[in-house]
């Protein structure tokens, strides 16, 4: 039998299970140009949450009781197709499904000895792709500049967070526990960390943390822990915007500071951007990660 | 007698005529080296109220007793420095004296036969180059986009608007009061213009004078009037931000609705500036606004 993730009703406020839905249904059969597919990897990524809304945003809402789809990784499992054969491993947008048939459009093939599977939902995906470019494109770092992340710890975070090392910046994340905390300074290398949870005086423990300022700052989470980076950045700050997910889930306008007058008085740039528009980077991009990737593999 | 107007109480809120004071002093003389000065036109800038806060900003806050400074043209009335001769004309970063003596370190000769001497406070001057370079460098113009241009009847703002004019685009001026509205429609050339303080649906008004989006918003003001065109801005919109007079004069923090998610959804770049970033264009920046202004004599 095959499992199936409906999306059934739209979230209000934070997604909760009830508004998903497991059907069983049979496993399709492939015509003739088809394929048929087993899911190993699903990508559940922030964007999703502004897809559950009824709303235009960058991607078209989610329609109910069809399928949930995102980035996943499928091994081919039988095939009418003459550009795949059984065995091969996929990625691409899909359904979330057990089991599904594809005519392979928007398909890639991926090559299985290079590296490990789930890279190409993270590092080589979409989410490596939007750190490297949001913060190469927009945030256009210089070795010695001080890069602080926030949602330092996510997917797109902390790849954001170890370019800027590897760039030579000084790297503060700020994340929600200090357990992501030892795995940015251990693991992935972070100068700096802040849990913005239990830290009392956000503004004054970036400063602390930013003794020369904050020259770029890698935004997932817009809000009050942006307020706070703000109030330390440096003229001619870069603010690559890559997602607001601590606006996300509000169900009614939430209100800050006008960030105006700072914009103005450091010169400052804000750009927000989805990874898409810098698709035409994509090749080389690509080809940088997968070489960082295989230098060192202490790389998620 | 000379007239100098001196900085005498830091404002709280909207500044007040008490804030300075007017002191009457000897015409100074000038030493080898220097030149008198007669002051003709006197630069009154927005960023100005900056300068009287106690706080740190682009330029250093004015000091108390001492006199106002800005933008001024100035006659050479005495001469004992060989670079400038009696009845050259000057402009320069002055004090607000009636006469003053300079060493004429920062000052620049005017030439008068080619066009009337206010201009070079104003379109060739400070103002002109923070609209055209502002416009062009962040802004980057094409032919049919839509242009929103608030503060619009301003020395910046109408400056703004007819440069988007001249490159093609379709513009809209918002601002405070009726006689402005004619001002940009009849003289400046504007398409539409809006006044907010009559207008009870803002986002509406904007989204019936740009019936394609906002590609570009010109923003001199911040708070609510850019709240109401971030509503109605297109994919990949450019938002020179020139200057938040909307918020200089409150006396304690402004809030307004969280601007991210807007900037993710539309992949849009905000980006503060002040006109000195772009100094490096200067000279080109000057040719083209002179040779505009030549060419069609009823700019301002």
């Amino acid at each position: 039998m095959n499992k199936v993730f409906l999306f059934y009703r739209r979230p209000v406020g934070k997604p909760a299970l009830g508004d998903f839905k497991l059907s069983i249904e049979e496993i399709p059969s492939p015509d003739d140009g088809e394929i048929l597919l087993k899911t190993l990897f699903v990508s559940v990524d922030p964007y999703l949450r502004g897809r559950m809304n009824d709303s235009e945003s960058y991607v078209p809402p989610f329609e109910l009781d069809k399928p949930m789809q995102s980035g996943i990784i499928s091994k081919v499992i039988d095939s009418n197709h003459s550009g795949f054969k059984i065995g091969d491993f996929v990625s691409g947008n899909l359904e979330w499904k057990e089991y599904q048939v594809s005519t392979g459009k928007g398909l890639q093939l991926i090559n299985t000895d290079e590296i490990y599977l789930s890279a190409y939902l993270g590092i080589l995906g979409m989410t490596g792709l939007s750190a490297y470019l949001g913060l190469t494109e927009i945030g256009v770092p210089k070795a010695g500049e001080t890069l602080v992340v926030s949602g330092a710890a996510g997917a797109v975070g902390s790849v954001a967070g170890q370019i800027g090392k590897i760039m030579g910046c000084r790297v503060v994340g700020i994340t929600g526990s200090d357990q992501k905390i030892d795995l940015l300074k251990s693991k992935f290398h972070f100068d700096e960390a802040i849990n913005y949870k239990t830290t009392v005086d956000l503004i004054r423990a970036i400063k602390t943390a930013c003794p020369n300022g904050v020259d770029i700052y890698f935004d997932n989470v817009g809000g009050k822990i942006s307020d706070a980076v703000l109030n330390n950045i440096n003229k001619h700050a870069r603010i690559p915007l890559c997602g607001a997910i601590s606006l996300y889930n509000a169900t009614s306008q939430v209100l800050g500071p006008y960030i105006q007058p700072i914009l103005v008085s450091k010169s400052a740039l804000i750009q927000g951007f989805i990874v898409s528009d810098f698709s035409e980077k994509f090749p080389e991009a690509k080809k940088q990660l997968f070489s960082w990737l295989k230098e060192s593999r202490h790389l998620p």
